[in-house]
């Protein structure tokens, strides 16, 4: 099953001419959603092609580099017919000022949005085999990130075994693969467990947003596949990361070789740095034995399913044998 | 005297990858001006390298595609450490939505932001040799257009006839062209209208926002060097032009012919026209002998001085003349 992000928005308070202010897209198979919506994110989602279907925008707090994109989304999303609803995500208290920039831009929509509060711990979205919770992180402003969980997949699916003990090739399959004992014709019952493996874990995409390094985000991106998190400065600038509560490219990297991480974005890339990203980047591998980079706006990264990376932590197989699974997802059966 | 446009959105409600919404950058020597804020300006700026050295924003109306770029370049200027005011003209009755836009955005700027009231007939910004007039137009909302008008400028100054005259090259030169009358030695008196051609008028540049064709425009652009008018549609969809309260080129064109404007840049181009804006030029070219474009974003237009266009109708020079006109400015002073 895909799982993919596209990087709307790398720059940040400030935008530049190549990075526009914070949002990231996230497709997972047909569902999309979208992080965060600073301004001029609709034309991002033009130009890098992802469609307005998002279902939900989920922001991590509301200052405007984070949210003024938002009504003329909105207002797009109307001029194109929208009529599924959209749901606004905004940190506890701060649903009234999302309806007021909504208001004051003065659009009128005819799709129903909602928009609702998200607190730590909170399941604020809940979807086929995958959830989104919100965690409390530090800003100095109302502010939560948000972590996609997967939900652990059925184990594989051992054909040759099941074969080798006589089971037919067909619906047994299937049935075995869904937790069910079947009996062969012979009255010989087979389990499950003689042919299905151990559960295999679902994958994590973390998004904090804005602010400091916490052990909360350590928790939640606990073995996270993909972190995304704020390196608004290098070490340099460590005292005004502390002061303007964000985080340096170095913090954000020990975070995730905490957190055991797979791969950490850094983003929310101050203007100061237009110039070159290297000081971000050097700072974080420095720190951080996974992959850390600094996208660029219109990057699209992939998420590999763990036992896919070859990864000798996770029980790896090659990419190939995770291709050629048995139950990959919804759009798979055992043969 | 320089004075340029910059197209910074030329776009309709919604943006293309090509067009954003709409905003027009001016600058008059060392005057900047913005007209409309749409969402995404501020990179816009960036991009044309405008710089945000703006004194006055002057809205035509309070929607979206018009003003949502308006807190986020507030914000920028506060991050650039801005001390200077900024001026922002709305709409009569429509500065409380301005004021509401800005706070639900959660901005706060150390300079001061002032938003005052334009209403048909007001002169909203005046400076040395020019002002800036609002007037109505017809929209579904509030809504005002703007125009620039030069002071005429001082007659032409004959050098030759001065000197014939026995003139003594020098300060007489100056005080002849400012007015006055001077006596040489031998007690001749020379009056100023001997050397002094008619006062020259001074240019005139419309920005009419989104708004049906309308008699008070044709006053207001009467003669002038650039009008800039809502051409959403092109005459296919009359109706909807109609039933929007937008015009189609040919409207904007035959309005321009009306007012005997010198150039027509036709703005606010529907994303449909997104593939081309052949047909809009076309029909407009039909209607109108003057110059008739659809600019590009990034498009930057020079505005001349009547008498140095060419034009048989403004009494002109050639543009070599001008460029060495006695007093072309503030910067020149009779020799």
């Amino acid at each position: 099953m895909s799982l993919r992000v596209t990087f709307l928005g790398t720059g940040g308070a400030v935008p530049t001419t190549r990075r526009n202010t914070s949002s990231a897209f996230l497709r997972r198979e047909g569902e999309r959603f979208l992080f965060d919506c600073g301004e001029g994110t609709q034309r991002q989602m033009m130009r890098f092609g992802t469609g307005f279907g998002v279902s939900d925008v989920f922001l991590t707090h509301l200052h405007g580099d984070h949210t003024l994109g938002l009504p003329g989304l909105l207002q797009t999303m109307e001029f194109n017919d929208r009529e599924a609803a959209l749901t606004i995500h905004a940190p506890d208290g701060a649903g009234g000022r999302v309806r007021r920039l909504l208001e004051a831009a003065a659009g009128h929509q005819s799709f129903p949005v909602r928009i609702e509060a998200a607190a730590d711990g909170d399941t604020v979205r809940e979807g086929d085999g995958y959830e989104v919770v919100a965690f409390a992180t530090d800003h100095d402003t109302r502010s939560v990130g948000y972590v996609l969980i997967e939900a652990d997949r059925k184990g594989r699916f051992d054909r040759e075994r099941a074969e080798a003990l006589g089971v037919p090739v067909g619906p047994m399959f299937q049935r075995l693969h869904a937790g069910e004992a079947v009996e062969l014709d012979d009255g010989t019952v087979v389990d499950p467990e003689q042919v299905v493996g151990d559960p295999r874990p679902g994958r994590t995409v973390v998004y904090t947003g804005d602010t400091r390094p916490t052990d909360r985000t350590v928790d939640l991106a606990a073995g996270a596949d993909l972190l995304i998190h704020d390196a608004t400065f290098a070490s340099d600038n460590a005292d005004r990361a502390r002061r303007t509560a964000h985080s340096t490219a170095a913090e954000a990297a020990k975070l995730a070789a905490r957190a055991d991480a797979a791969r950490l974005a850094l983003v929310h890339v101050s203007s100061r740095y237009a110039g070159s990203v290297a000081p971000l980047e050097r700072e974080a591998r420095e720190a951080f034995d996974g992959e850390a980079f600094v996208p660029e706006d219109g990057d699209e990264v992939d998420v590999p399913y763990p036992d896919a990376t070859g990864d000798p932590d996770s029980g790896a197989e090659s990419e190939a044998d995770a291709d050629s699974d048995a139950d990959g997802g919804t759009d798979r059966d055992p043969p």
